[in-house]
């Protein structure tokens, strides 16, 4: 029951960060349909954010369906982790003036990094918690989730920060794709029975 | 029990587009209440808008409401779903300023059309789901809604595409009135066990 | 269950609506204390505006609290109640700005004409909707409401409107005493067993 | 079923509350990085508010969980406690221009202390309903929450008075490093069995 409200909490808090960042969309002063266009930026920009931000809410609730409880420590981290969800509209918003901007880029990627370190310690508390109070195959299969092997995986993130290292010095653009490209195939790519949570 | 939570999420982002729109209804800088005036197109435009998502949420509930299933595929569909409605503000504040410019009109009109497209997907979805499950009469209920069996019916979106066009070359503010309609006649005319859903 | 899910759709619009009016009270330029106390006017107004939609949400929750039934008539009364309601905010900013200003005191009164007349038609079709439905207690309870009795007694609004116009003309900042005075006394005044729901 | 209402109201209001504060954080005109160290004030201002707000939702939680009744006089002591919570973000967003101003920070200890003083009898209420109400038990765990003991203690406050004006006089900006310290020593340290309440 108590665990509901924390979700309900959390849902509140990830739809407003969503939809607040329409806000940044500004209709243009012109009345002329071409005018819309210096909004294509953001509107890029603004469905990367979107896309980001659902599948993340995806794996969270994943996540919290299957645990069977929620400490104090669990809320605690659960609550960094949104306080560092609510950075992706500033730099949603910054780097949607100027795709190809280094610095609006590097503060993404900055925001990008610390929400992956928020989300690896809050799925971690999890499992920890979950294997403390006897439920191993819980805490096996969120240890299981792609999200979390990837972002534990040193291979895999020594690889990332050698790419998104030169992204950002050559082509500091293509970042959007990135995420992108990584949101689908590691955070789109859930356990098999993510489904039957939902039936 | 977890359908429960999309339905929560869906609910919390809705809830939030319709209500940031007042915030783009300017209070006046002159105290005068003439002043107030000048937001009458605004005002329009806020109340279709507001129509239009009342309307869209109440046939999303009766769809929620029936089917016995949400699955991956169905949730990301939805958040699409959300994220073309998540433009209706946009669109109502630019047309807003001017409910006889074309350019924003126009824009209305692309955003109206997505929002469409990713809803008539949405009930698909739905539709089929509950089909490959075995649940029949749901997926019968969820195709006979009106608003689906418009927006599949090639002489409806024929109809609808001509009269849009015309429209919109030659009086563009009359677009606020055929949505209107539309969504008067098309959406909130529901199947008829909609009020059982509510007893 | 659907019941639950208009309660939660109304709650999540009532609660950002409650809150966006914070978003008009504007930090100073100034870092100097006594720069706040521009805002004092505002923030009177948004005192009263929120003490408001305190009291119509607290009854608002018991009528829908003893209701056995959420029609569609109902739903739809409801959105346009919901659609009064979020002029409140752009009333509430208007007023905050010069409290004895005559224009944004007349609109605040149009605006709350409007959402009176909304809140007595979604009483009465509750009320009616129970007693069609055979439940005729509840409808009565509900009928008994007093902030339903007075605003359909034609003394109450007779002497009301005589009272506003007054004033309005004379001393416009007297009506956010009116209101602060009506609000209690006749929305805080609820039925004895509205406790017991709480319980 | 009606406490569950009043909580979910609550939610979404701290949940608004605590996110449109990453409005005040404004992206930067220039596309240097370096241009986002003049947000740096409000970064820590906003980390500082979001670990109150999250710390007061935890607290609330707690209490809320715990008690067996909601009366009329606890919802309405509830919204006087969100009106105050309220103001935060724009305490917040004025000590973020300059985090050593005098004149902001003496704003926000103003909203601090009403507040607190907003809570500390939101506590007294729910505490005397429950014991009224023949759950003592109930009643002496929330009057034994930290939160509760330490601001209704004359050594703490007189204690914290002193050094809150000593340090407004001298050095304002310490205010956010008192608020932290005393957020994490007495609001994060709650009662033991309050772990219970989530698993």
């Amino acid at each position: 029951m108590n665990k509901s409200r924390v979700e309900a909490f959390t849902d509140a808090v990830i739809a407003i960060i969503l939809t607040i960042m329409i806000l940044e969309f500004k209709t243009p002063e012109s009345a002329k349909l071409s005018a819309i266009l210096s909004q294509v930026p953001y509107m890029i920009s603004y469905a990367v954010g979107w896309l980001f931000i659902g599948i993340a809410w995806y794996n969270h609730h994943y996540m919290f369906t299957k645990t069977k409880l929620v400490t104090r420590k669990i809320f605690w981290i659960n609550n960094i982790w949104m306080f560092t969800t609510s950075f992706i509209p500033v730099a949603t918003a910054w780097v949607g003036r100027d795709l190809n901007a280094q610095g609006p880029e590097i503060f993404y990627a900055i925001v990008y990094f610390f929400w992956s370190f928020a989300y690896v310690i809050l799925t971690y508390a999890i499992a920890k918690a979950n294997e403390n109070a006897g439920h191993k195959e819980i805490a096996i299969s969120i240890r299981h989730m792609k999200i979390y092997r990837a972002l534990t995986s040193w291979q895999f993130v020594g690889a990332e920060i050698i790419i998104w290292v030169l992204i950002l010095i050559y082509i500091p653009a293509l970042q959007m794709v990135l995420i992108t490209f990584q949101v689908l195939v590691v955070g789109g790519n859930v356990n098999e029975d993510s489904d039957k949570l939902f039936e």
